[in-house]
């Protein structure tokens, strides 16, 4: 590798000829923070002493010196299954998100009145507005609620804005008073990123009342906004101090919602979870039907709704955790969203976000059939399964050329790697960097005789 | 604590009735992440194991599963003294930020040109416009510059968002090709603030070209943008992927830049370090002459601008690295930010920040004095030093009424506690809760009686 090394050569802050280099660790006496050479010892002191995880690497040479710093965040949040979250007596919307009892006590002695700032989806005011009024009001709570139109089309940094200008002249104490979200993925998506930029980070809680966000949204730490026509441009990932969910509220969405939220809990056992698709196959209609309520007793283990939504943000939990920032790129949970995200923006509002996922998912099933991955009964089993879900398995614009383009996108962002997560056999699953243009054409002809018919019937559905 | 007591009992997500707890650490094998409860033996596998440092808490009860996520982040960056930054044989602004060799091939073995984006501030421009501009056609770079405002007054989200599309329209690879912000401390905390929200994180590098911007804006991760006339109201904790630092790009500043700069580095001085007190003390008007340029060569020992430079940096970055998120409110750089907020966005624009940190750490000063932590010679020491550096040490509108409101924004940002960073001696500090409005008071008379009649003078200087 001579180019790079010529380089390195030439460039003492890349590689330092002679370096000397020193790694310190940090020590706290009283209220001061120190640099300790690893290995020295450290001087007596009566103080406590405290040691943090940050280190400083130091470089010194003819150049000049370069520091290395590395600082490490520890993001902790909770999500809270409960019922009757509306109801007065219940404390989870009020003092759920706090950790142990002393921070419980300086919550609860304070003199002055709590404040609650709560953005809500103006349909879940419509349904559900006067039992959170009654809610805070009952429980002598000085609050403002912001109702607002979240929608995909709504979705930007203005609204952003908006719900700040309402937060600041409101006034909330920023260390202890929570943002409150109440809505779908997308309410929920727009004040995380309000309330991350607040005064650098401000805590909020969310409160799903889709199937999709309850699954989907409330377990990660992504929020954001939508931007130039490209969906989720502008964002973070600061998450939540917790998450409160309540499956009541999915009873008051429509049977497309449901379905929609279906979609994401079909990745998840695509991915990683047979068992989770088995429910999904066998008991889809039914929880359709029954709008995830079925007994809608938690303690009830026989209870199906209950046990797929607990596999679904599991299974989502244990691929989020260990990668919150998205630093590994080999994402299992990438699976659906390819070529949804091209596909979503351009035929906006017709499709829904999990609808999107599905036909991604969908053309992808064909993908891995022609690459070898499942065998035909396993290809028809899935797609049987989507059907069953009453999810789209095929959309007229999403077309090869669309696929082919979200998938150069894919490749810019994703360190000129495909990255492709594809099912091996039902829930299991592998990503894949070698998937030829020939199988994509394949699996696209293939895709096409087989689902183009029965994209009409999907649609009379709805 | 029978109030609290009685919630807990009712609500079993803050503290369940006897909780199945289990804690699970994350493994993964091939693609998929799997939870391990801790103490299982991990299954034999051919496969390479990975195990994360996350951990998933479940706590199972009558109401509901509550599960609790711990997911650590580390953050690195790199902060390097070069000389000639802009000399197109120097790499380093194009490749200093690449960690190791490996990645420095994956960059230069690509088939595409490099790109870069670079946001300078317009006065940078038209010094140094030409040079940078000669520096990436020479390295065969496809650049765009844009070439902006960046005041106090410009430094909105507006600015932020037409970064973006700009950054949007141009192209580059949101992995690879960092973002370059030339400029102030207001230029580099808004394109901070842009980067750390395109694509939820899009690496960036902070070449600052004042002296205020050298020792502070370029040290830590924070970044944003003033809000509803507030100073910082929106922002993130995003560190750079590198901060490259030239000092000969402050021989082109005013001298009163310069003074600005001092500012930050003496916070520095009086909170932990006396010999970089008697640096300033003893050099401070050389350096401000010299403008910081005094032999231009790194390797001398005897380089008191350096000396001054380098400790200023080191001192703050023993401060900012384990906190890095600020989630630790006691903190010492926060010395002379406790009241300068409110004074320089009241006064806004005619104090510059440095000024309005040093006016109120002239206050502090005599708060120190008057609770007995500094001697007379001390405090005349330190007002000393100040003037010598040509800092404002009072202004008229830092009336006790402002710092009274000010103290008290201090106290509900943080937690209720006033967390006041004082000297107890040249070099030495420690945080306090307990100063009275008394002492306040007295401080203040004493600090109008012996500062008043000076204001006058300093500003002549200007």
């Amino acid at each position: 590798m001579p180019v790079s090394e010529e380089i390195l050569a030439k460039n003492a802050s890349v590689m330092p000829e002679d370096p000397r280099q020193m790694d310190f660790q940090l020590v706290r006496v009283k209220n001061t923070w120190y640099r300790v050479q690893k290995g020295e010892a450290l001087r007596n002191s009566e103080d406590k002493i405290t040691i943090s995880e940050a280190k400083i690497g130091k470089s010194v040479s003819d150049v000049g010196i370069s520091w290395t710093i590395q600082a490490p965040i520890s993001f902790h949040y909770k999500v809270v299954e409960t019922c009757n979250l509306l109801e007065p007596t219940n404390s989870t919307l009020l003092l759920g998100h706090i950790i142990g009892p002393q921070q419980l006590d300086i919550v609860l002695n304070r003199e002055r009145q709590q404040r609650r700032f709560i953005v809500m989806d103006q349909i879940v005011d419509e349904y559900y507005g006067s039992k959170v009024r009654k809610y805070f009001e009952a429980n002598n709570v000085h609050y403002k609620i912001l109702s607002l139109t979240t929608t995909e089309e709504t979705k930007s940094m203005d609204l952003v804005l908006t719900i700040l200008q309402e937060v600041h002249s409101f006034g909330i104490d920023r260390r202890k008073e929570p943002i409150i979200a109440i809505g779908g993925g997308v309410c929920l998506d727009i004040v995380g990123l309000a309330a991350s930029l607040y005064r650098r980070r401000t805590p909020y809680i969310r409160v799903p009342t889709t199937l999709l966000a309850y699954v989907d949204a409330s377990v990660g730490a992504k929020n954001g906004v939508n931007f130039l026509q490209c969906k989720n441009k502008l964002g973070g990932y600061t998450p939540p101090v917790a998450t409160f969910l309540d499956r009541s509220f999915i009873q008051t969405i429509p049977r497309r919602h449901i379905s929609n939220g279906l979609g994401e809990i079909l990745k998840m056992a695509l991915m990683k979870h047979k068992g989770l698709f088995d429910l999904l196959k066998s008991h889809g209609k039914y929880m359709l039907d029954t709008k995830f309520q079925s007994h809608n007793e938690l303690v009830n283990h026989g209870d199906i709704a209950l046990k797929t939504t607990r596999l679904a943000i599991e299974t989502m939990l244990e691929e989020l955790a260990p990668n919150l920032w998205e630093d590994d790129l080999d994402r299992l949970v990438d699976f659906g969203h390819l070529i949804s995200p091209e596909l979503e923006m351009k035929v906006l509002p017709s499709l829904m976000h999990g609808e999107a996922v599905n036909i991604d998912m969908a053309f992808m099933t064909f993908v891995a059939y022609e690459r070898g991955l499942l065998t035909a009964e396993e290809k028809d089993d899935i797609l049987q399964c989507m059907k069953g879900l009453e999810l789209p398995v095929w959309h007229q614009d999403c077309s090869l050329h669309l696929i082919k383009k979200a998938l150069v996108e894919r490749l810019k962002h994703c360190g000129g790697q495909m990255r492709m997560p594809l099912p091996t056999g039902l829930g299991m699953a592998e990503i894949f960097n070698d998937i030829s243009d020939d199988t994509l054409e394949k699996a696209f002809t293939l895709w096409s005789s087989e689902c183009k018919t029965t994209v009409e019937d999907d649609f009379l559905i709805h």
